[in-house]
């Protein structure tokens, strides 16, 4: 079973990684360090991900819009937290064309202070609210240490940026969108996620409230996978946000933004591959099928040619792999792409008006008459999602613990997983504990707390916060 | 019939185009010059551009990617004539974070170093050819004098990018690029357009050779839409991008690239446009029919979503304009906005189960049964589109002279339009026209040519050469 072009998952899980990225051709490295290249595999993935996103964006009233690249420094400077948070990974633009510029150019590392700028301007009255905006676009961030679509000095992703009249609207969107995250997390990439809120020291640099999605890796550490932000009216005095209610007077508008990344195809590799490679959602999958044909005489071919434009008519994304390498390079070829269902038919097959159907997620194989292989594969199809975002869950669930001691969180944490501890709220506890076990709260746990004392300092807990060892 | 919100466009053609860009909400200034925010409905018609051009780029075999948007300097330098035509027109960016960076690096103004850095790294053999890459990015250049969609120092755009394994094929992908390039502007944006190839002064920074589409604007001036290039193996040796053929030894590929951008915008509205504001052609436009009800009773409101479901369930897009503005101000601002078809609906057309339907583009109006509003009204957003474009190759047509003198070249470019001439191929001559004329070479003119003096110089003509004054 095990693919020998790459290393083993639990021999060396980084190199793994790595290898995953290279040899399913999702990526490659350019000469510039953290600058990945999305190579037409993985970039279709991406695509297939803004579509889905697309759509429940437009279903809620979200409208796309291009804001510049480059932000003025004193433009990025209005909001105090925002640029503290910021400033200090800007790549700057000081010069253009062959002149010096006067003002330093920020390259935008997220887009907040050229909204609220447009916003300022384009807002008069409670009839233009709310403002409903989103981005698709890349930022730059300068990294000291990077990852292929985990952590890069440029990467892809959308940004939501939305204006209310109201603080109940405002956080009505924070959480509307924190839902549109959760259904792509689950429905289209089949990533089971712990959600809630961030505490005040992992909060969004301007934020009120951020709220994420945390999803488990395979190595039992912890992603970030989206967030959606509540900012109240921070922005909203910084930049001279004002509206003319239906009363009459003058107002602040409130707030949010929200954003998913392509570190989202980094949590699809890292949750459902293996050794074998890649293993994508059949959804979000560039090739959903890929039949084989195996001694292809005349009757295969035309039985293959049956199959590819059946499933076409199901809109089933599907390819046949005539190249002139042998079957057995063609299965492991397409193990490592992942691609969710292979379809194998050789002259046997062909007499018998069957082929051979074979997961990718679980390596099952079945036998089915080409009477039926269009709703067949379809429900196939279906049965894979299921099945990757049930395991996924088991796995999330077993990983998922809860303690009260700093030493059964270091051995759950060595183990992998979400620890779920009791805290007081401090934040020199959440210091203590990333310097003691390397681990950071990912999120704050609704559940109901009471006569619990803090994991780390023994004082009266406040909440339960979940903890991680994280990427 | 004039819109008084707006300036004429016979008194100030100028100021009639940005008054439409501003009133028609398709883009706003930001406070960096060159850098605009394209709003909702201006992108909106970017992203129907963009579904158009990706689906004959799919249909043809291109493939999506994403490069960096930084380039380090020395990469840029690696083409000669390439980094010549680039460099001065370069965003540089020096700091990252808190470091200063050793190399400077160039925010991409085009992205064909990258591309055969990546080519040269995973192309290997004639069985890796050829490559068909796409990208959908923006570009920085750093421009003195800026226009919104016309001329900005940031623009988007797509860069299709290809290598082959022969001269031949290349040459074949540059023309179908070129031909694609014709259908876009005619099938969706109505655009008429010349075609050629661009003159060796005004071929693109490294080509061998450029093929260019020009449409004509109201004014008489011509606009660069779109151009397709042909590379030869000037960037292949530059960087050393070999295969390995089937003939066994090592060979060069043969290049092309080919882009259109947010220009096509600017296009559509200074060739389509009148006094009242945009005219969008039917294809193209984000909402191609506005239910406008009048005085809306029970009765009203039961055809306007009658009207309203019909169009849906044809795939129109179609809105429903029920603000709590006049009707009056709606039909204005569905003119100024463009939209191809307005529907007028009121008690006594609700009461004979009829609507009225008025065409953007020539202000005529029909009364339409409902029982056949949806047939009714998708032929005639296919009429609007064949009007449209006629009458814009009407005016292209009526617009394109022949001259063989200076002084008549001089009287036509006055009035404006193409001015075909005999041209001895010197760049001495296109000069001399640049200054006395303010008018430049927009391509070659493959009519045959026998017995005719340059335009410029008198002495034996080569070919014909379309000049004009351009954007």
């Amino acid at each position: 079973m095990k693919n020998n072009a790459i290393c083993s998952m639990d021999t060396d899980f980084a190199q793994w990684y790595t290898d995953v990225c290279k040899k399913a051709e999702l990526m490659d490295y350019s000469s510039l360090k953290g600058f990945i290249i999305y190579r037409p595999y993985g970039y279709a993935i991406w695509e297939n991900i803004q579509k889905y996103a697309d759509e429940k964006f437009e279903e809620t009233g979200h409208e796309n819009v291009y804001m510049p690249m480059l932000i003025p420094e004193n433009l990025l400077k209005k909001e105090a937290s925002h640029v503290e948070g910021f400033a200090p990974e800007c790549a700057v633009v000081t010069k253009g064309g062959s002149d010096s510029l006067e003002e330093p150019l920020m390259i935008r590392p997220t887009s907040e202070t050229l909204f609220c700028e447009h916003y300022a301007k384009v807002v008069n009255s409670y009839r233009d609210l709310p403002k409903l905006y989103n981005q698709w676009c890349s930022v730059v961030r300068w990294e000291k240490t990077t990852r292929p679509f985990l952590r890069g000095s440029e990467f892809l992703w959308q940004e939501g940026h939305t204006i209310h009249a109201t603080e109940k609207e405002a956080k009505e969107e924070t959480l509307r969108m924190l839902n549109t995250y959760i259904d792509i997390a689950n429905n289209l990439l089949a990533l089971p996620v712990i959600t809630g809120k961030k505490t005040e020291k992992e909060k969004f640099a301007g934020a009120e409230e951020t709220y994420t999605i945390e999803a488990l890796m395979h190595d039992g550490k912890a992603l970030q996978a989206g967030t959606s932000h509540y900012f109240g009216q921070g922005f909203a005095k910084a930049f001279d946000m004002k509206f003319l209610d239906k009363d009459n007077t003058q107002k602040y508008v409130y707030q949010t933004s929200w954003g998913i990344s392509t570190r989202l195809i980094g949590a699809v590799i890292m949750v459902h591959g293996d050794d074998n490679g890649l293993v994508l959602p059949p959804k979000v999958a560039p090739i959903q099928v890929m039949i084989i044909p195996i001694k292809e005489n005349d009757e295969v071919k035309e039985k293959v040619d049956e199959i590819y434009n059946k499933l076409k008519a199901k809109n089933i994304r599907v390819k046949i792999d005539r190249s002139d390498k042998s079957p057995g390079w063609k299965f492991s070829d397409a193990e490592m792409r992942g691609i969710p269902v292979r379809i194998e038919i050789g002259p046997k097959d062909a007499e018998n008006n069957s082929c051979i159907v074979a997961k990718r997620n679980d390596y099952t194989k079945q036998t089915i008459s080409l009477d039926e292989i269009d709703t067949k594969t379809e429900e196939i199809l279906e049965v894979i999602h299921r099945e990757m975002l049930n395991k996924a869950e088991n796995n999330l669930k077993q990983k998922t613990y809860t303690v009260e001691k700093m030493k059964d969180m270091e051995e759950k944490l060595n183990q992998g997983g979400f620890v779920k501890a009791p805290w007081c709220g401090k934040e020199s506890c959440e210091l203590k504990v990333k310097e003691q076990l390397q681990a950071t709260t990912r999120c704050l746990c609704t559940d109901k707390i009471e006569n619990k004392k803090c994991v780390c300092c023994g004082e009266n807990a406040e909440t339960y916060v979940y903890f991680a060892r994280a990427y």
